[in-house]
């Protein structure tokens, strides 16, 4: 008897979490005999604790295809994490209420360190309250910090975006350079480097931009900074820092909220580039620029890396397969068994080694000034940027699917906190 | 007897400026009878004044190529402003002490407003000084604002980029709304609104983003602002924001200056995005996240409109073939002659029409609300971006040309100022 099955979108978006979607669909009406209705959870687990339910049946495979070239998160997301079984039962024992009513028998959500939690614990749910579940995690996040698998879906091409980014920032500041001296970008990652790690590929010689990153990883000194800027302009006539919005004190405050004052003396907030931006020109007088990548570099669909789109629809896909295969809180990873020529495989690994355990950036991706990644971390990050993976365009814009749906009818009462 | 030539880029630097100057090259090298040798300025008029020249005929066909899919100003730019001929002869002296002791007959000016006003100033010195040199400028700036021709080459390219970055943070921010309900987006402008009113084409149908453009054409009513953000978060569940950096209040003031205070009343300084996400942070309680474009928008030469590269390259080959016919004291200007399809040809202005006059945004490209572009706008401004120009790859990033030079032997005494 076939069962129905529950996708979600959890945490922050990529621009290829919706290939994965489009994975889980498309594999799963492979095997109608076994999976019935792919049920997309509104809003991830919040989808299933308001049964909140969008049945997927009603999507053509137009729109699905579609979706594999359209960023954001078709379905909604949340950051919204379980409790332990023991503090809040309520929430599990809805999760079977809505469960049961629907039939659903498979359990596929996708996102980073907390969404695997949210499946790990779904999948130990249904083991002590006896209600048949096959939990699979799919593993996405823009950080890149879930263990085991060799990266995560999402990162490969945030990097292609941040790299090509400083890169073309490079050139522009470079011919700029008779008047502004410094340029900075702002990337994401709060807890690693591996974003700004990435601004790093830009760099194919000496003297190429960027001449600074700033990792979280790596405290914040500033008269080192400040004089190895000063250095820098001095050398080449100008200065490109990648700077993450992790970047700390040695105290441990970031740079954002550290206290550190404006020309006017007053507690300087907003991201950590202002902060650098204020901190160049009051120190060392040159006229600078500075980008917020923000949300851009997580949702530019238009520059994704085919290595990632590839990596983002196998997971997807190896998610529905290993659950046909009657697997449970597990999550497909990404083995990679070479680097030149770059080739990978997906395998299998069990949750509640992946749920709430950071993978960090190792040490030796880092230069020993504490400014640069060094040839390990290249050879790491480079072949996750390989490849084009091109949105269609009509009139000048890619065409993404504005994806609309009605929620199903509820069988359930109204879920109460 | 064949003149050489001088060729400088001149201004912010654009996506497509490097396409107009390997235009120059590559007509020049076939018109080898009436024109020498191209001399590239380093760093614009700079590069004439202090006898800083590039012999172009050192780069190989496959540079010239390559520099078309180059960002940046590869022989440098400026922002030098020649003063009038009777306020500052000496620099006019000395500019044709240079253009003698280089054969210099032919002068190409690539830039914008202030940039074409140095071509016409130029072209008067070559009149009242007796020194024969056919001056042509080549149109060039992200701001659209040059007079007589329909658009210029640099803008479109920033327009596709701002329109489809708008569209895909607006899918990123939608997909996590229960949490995030605003995102700004700041884009460059610092005079007229081209480049916000480019953000508009992202809204496809009705409640797509944005939802509101700031445009420095519209004076900042804060009430009305925080009204609409209210109303939009309320009616479609998040509100994207697209500012100009130029936004200001009714006293003329920019909004990034205008004394707005943030959460603790320190005087906010930094981009109109931070005010903007200060403002819908402690006014209406919104969480808000903000990217700053910056250079990022005009250096994305991953994301260049076909349009606008064709239109670079027809402008700059232009130049060299109304040289050749023996115009001088004029540009190459864009002439529109249908939307749709899109169609468009090379005319002449002279450059006396064009220098120092700023073509400003019609009134009727902004909704009657202030906050959105008209019909009409979109008709304008879509096919701006229309095609793909993308560049080759190598190992996951554009392989952009960095071109290495000498400067020539200097024949000239050294330049005093």
């Amino acid at each position: 008897m076939a069962k129905n099955a529950f996708y979600a979108q959890s945490g922050g978006v990529t621009s290829v979490i919706n290939v994965s979607a489009a994975a889980v669909i498309e594999t799963a009406r492979q095997y109608a005999g076994q999976i019935g209705t792919v049920y997309a959870g509104y809003r991830g687990i919040l989808g299933a604790l308001e049964e909140n339910l969008i049945d997927t049946a009603q999507f053509s495979p137009e729109q699905i295809t579609a979706l594999k070239h359209t960023p954001g998160g078709a379905f909604g997301s949340c950051r919204y994490k379980l409790k332990g079984l023991d503090e809040n039962r309520k929430e599990y024992e809805r999760l079977i209420e809505v469960f049961k009513a629907h039939d659903i028998g498979y359990f596929f959500y996708n996102g980073g360190n907390d969404s695997q939690d949210t499946a790990n614990k779904v999948a130990q749910l249904s083991e002590a309250m006896g209600y048949p579940l096959q939990c699979i995690g799919i593993p996405k996040t823009i950080d890149n910090d879930l263990p085991i698998t060799d990266c995560c879906p999402g990162f490969g091409s945030v990097a292609k975006y941040i790299a090509t980014s400083t890169l073309e920032c490079g050139l522009d500041v470079k011919a700029m350079s008779i008047s502004t001296k410094v340029f900075i970008i702002e990337v994401m990652g709060r807890h690693t480097g591996w974003i700004a790690a990435a601004a790093g590929l830009a760099r194919q010689a000496d003297g190429q931009a960027p001449h600074i990153i700033l990792f979280p990883e790596v405290p914040f000194d500033e008269a080192k900074f400040l004089a190895e800027t000063q250095r820098c302009v001095e050398q080449h006539g100008y200065c490109v820092i990648a700077v993450s919005e992790g970047t700390k004190t040695a105290d441990g405050k970031f740079i954002a909220e550290s206290g550190l004052k404006d020309a006017f003396g007053h507690s300087q907030l907003g991201g950590a580039a202002t902060v650098i931006s204020e901190l160049v020109k009051s120190k060392l007088g040159y006229k600078n620029h500075y980008a917020i990548a923000d949300y851009m570099q997580r949702s530019a669909r238009h520059l994704s890396s085919k290595t990632d789109f590839d990596q983002a629809y196998a997971v997807g896909k190896a998610a529905v397969e290993f659950a046909i295969a009657g697997k449970t809180a597990m999550m497909p990873v990404i083995i990679r068994t070479s680097n030149a020529p770059y080739e990978w495989h997906i395998e299998e690994a069990p949750l509640n080694k992946i749920a709430n355990v950071e993978k960090m950036m190792p040490p030796e991706f880092i230069s020993e000034d504490g400014f640069h990644i060094t040839e390990a971390a290249r050879e790491y990050l480079a072949p996750l940027t390989y490849g084009e993976a091109y949105p269609p365009y009509k009139n000048g814009l890619p065409s993404y699917e504005h994806l609309r749906f009605e929620l199903i009818d509820k069988q359930c009462a109204p879920f109460k906190r």
